[in-house]
């Protein structure tokens, strides 16, 4: 397995344990690379916690930690999935993010150059999410008790549906709406991995989908659930939200967008789209009526061009999953036993 | 290629990288391990986030990652000191500590019995200090990319206090409080690390602070500011908080509390105990006229018995922290230039 960033031996451009000792060398790590980028009120403060204005008899609240190998891949890097992946979670609550932290456990002898440019491009993405970064804290373990980078964010956000939106709310006749085409990230960062290349340029999928949900709310679209599909991707996240909400799901296989590049590198890579990961799709689960609604809103943004209803939620109870094609054979939908591709997000 | 399958030599009773792939393995360890023993509403809702009833206007939200080595040491474990580590930082903030994430990163062969210790320990501190985990995540890394196990806390609280408590309150005249004697936890890990033993057993101060932080407010203690001493010990804490409020701050060398074996250690090993890491002591920045009330309280609770005035914050806005002997000696007290102690929290 190649490592994107080999590490230099220790010198004054990469971090050093010292940068975690909470000294001198993290106070000038914090003033030259992190308070730059994310000036605001709170980080300004550098105190140990962020008091925060809310607006809200309720508070959404996630955290995710992000492990994804290389750090850069096409279409995205490690900072930008961090941002992303909390705002998703966030958004997937029915919420608008509004604050996030961020911290860091770093290896000894990670060039600053590359903490510099997933710091960039976490500032980048905050900014295009409308999230404030205001509160954080960094770690250094020695070499070869890390790999580069791992970051964890977990962020906080105002309910802006009437109801929360968690799995509770699914109802027998709903339909199943898929934002968009499935497998871009998983293969993309496989791609990158492995030094794979495809006939057609394959980016991840990696997006933020906060103000697709947001669209469809202010919309008036009524949302029953919402689950971004991530590791494990759309089975697994559809096999989460029939055993928590004791409902069956039936999808209709001719109707899951897959891009012909994924197609083709699934098949050669002997791998199946439905359990592939992606970093910017989702499912939402809504009421029948409002599914021509959704797909009119959900279409007009960048996130959802490929947008489909992919099959309703049955009066069955069994909580199982059922994909049937064109032939008429169901084949019964189960999580992954083991892991497929490793430090995906 | 490293797909599909986990290799068949790894271990049933240790952590395998399938553990982390958010497929049927991730499920068993959440099921088997973590939902039993944090249940409430939110973790049995098993969505991405929590959705969460917030009755203030206000929100304290902090974040922290814990790496130290070894796991478990003497008073204390990894798992304790990430709940005590973020509830901490919430008290310093003067909040009530109220929701919790936990996310971790696992590393492929950790042992399950020791991932089953530490979150047994996680929980018992959770119920000590009243905070509720609510919302996780788990990754796995590959062998030789971790060490057993970092994680992360997050953290969010309402306000104790009638005005934030921060260091742009602190006024010249105030008084510094600290709550107890320093350099346990560091001591007690180094000697773990490194094999010492001591005439007399000691163990590290990792202990919750909120409670007493609720006290004093509660009994009408007017607070400027406080601050945990952690990483870099009392010197760090002070020099960042005269710093961050513009304010030099006097101490008198006398009155701060040492125990025997800490200043004993530290003799033996050439360490400095106000630069020693403590997991549960703080400073408190208060109007004099309340100095005499809030060492009464204080006292009064098991973290503070050793509680003590240790100097004043002067009208010199050098922003310096001067240390003054019996002798009649100044010291200036400057952040530690790299690193003493790595992994210490």
């Amino acid at each position: 397995m190649n490592i994107q960033c080999p590490l230099p031996t220790t010198n004054k451009d990469s971090i050093r344990l010292g940068h975690g000792s909470g000294g001198e060398m993290t106070q000038q790590l914090l003033k030259n690379f992190i308070q730059p980028l994310f000036k605001n009120t709170w980080i300004d403060q550098a105190h140990d916690s962020a008091t925060l204005p809310w607006k809200s008899d309720q508070l959404v609240f996630t955290t995710d930690s992000f492990v994804i190998t290389p750090l850069f891949f096409p279409g995205g890097d490690i900072g930008k999935l961090a941002v992303y992946g909390t705002v998703n979670d966030l958004a997937m609550g029915g919420a608008e993010p509004k604050f996030l932290s961020c911290s860091l456990i770093l290896e000894e002898g990670l060039p600053l150059s590359t903490l510099k440019r997933v710091l960039e491009s976490m500032a980048t993405a905050a900014e295009e999410t409308g999230i404030k970064l205001v509160t954080g804290d960094t770690k250094v373990v020695e070499r070869g008790k890390g790999d580069g980078i791992y970051i964890n964010t977990s962020g906080v956000g105002t309910l802006l549906s009437n109801h929360p939106i968690d799995p509770s709310y699914i109802r027998p006749g709903d339909r199943i709406l898929l934002s968009g085409d499935i497998g871009r990230h998983g293969i993309a960062v496989m791609a990158s991995r492995e030094g794979l290349e495809f006939e057609s340029a394959l980016t991840s999928d990696c997006a933020p989908l906060n103000w697709a949900v947001k669209a469809l709310l202010q919309g008036g679209v009524e949302i029953h659930c919402l689950r971004d599909l991530t590791r494990g991707g759309l089975t697994t996240a559809l096999v989460e939200l029939a055993e928590t909400s004791g409902r069956a799901f039936e999808l209709d296989e001719e109707q899951i967008p897959v891009c012909e590049s994924v197609q083709g590198a699934c098949e050669m890579l002997g791998l199946d789209p439905l359990y592939v990961a992606n970093e910017g799709r989702f499912v939402a689960v809504i009421p029948e009526e409002y599914a021509g609604q959704a797909i009119a809103i959900l279409g007009e943004d960048p996130v959802g061009e490929s947008c489909a209803i992919i099959g309703q939620v049955s009066d069955n109870p069994s909580c199982q999953v059922i994909l049937k094609n064109g032939l008429g054979c169901d084949r019964l939908l189960q999580r992954l036993p083991g892991e497929q591709l490793p430090r995906i997000c």
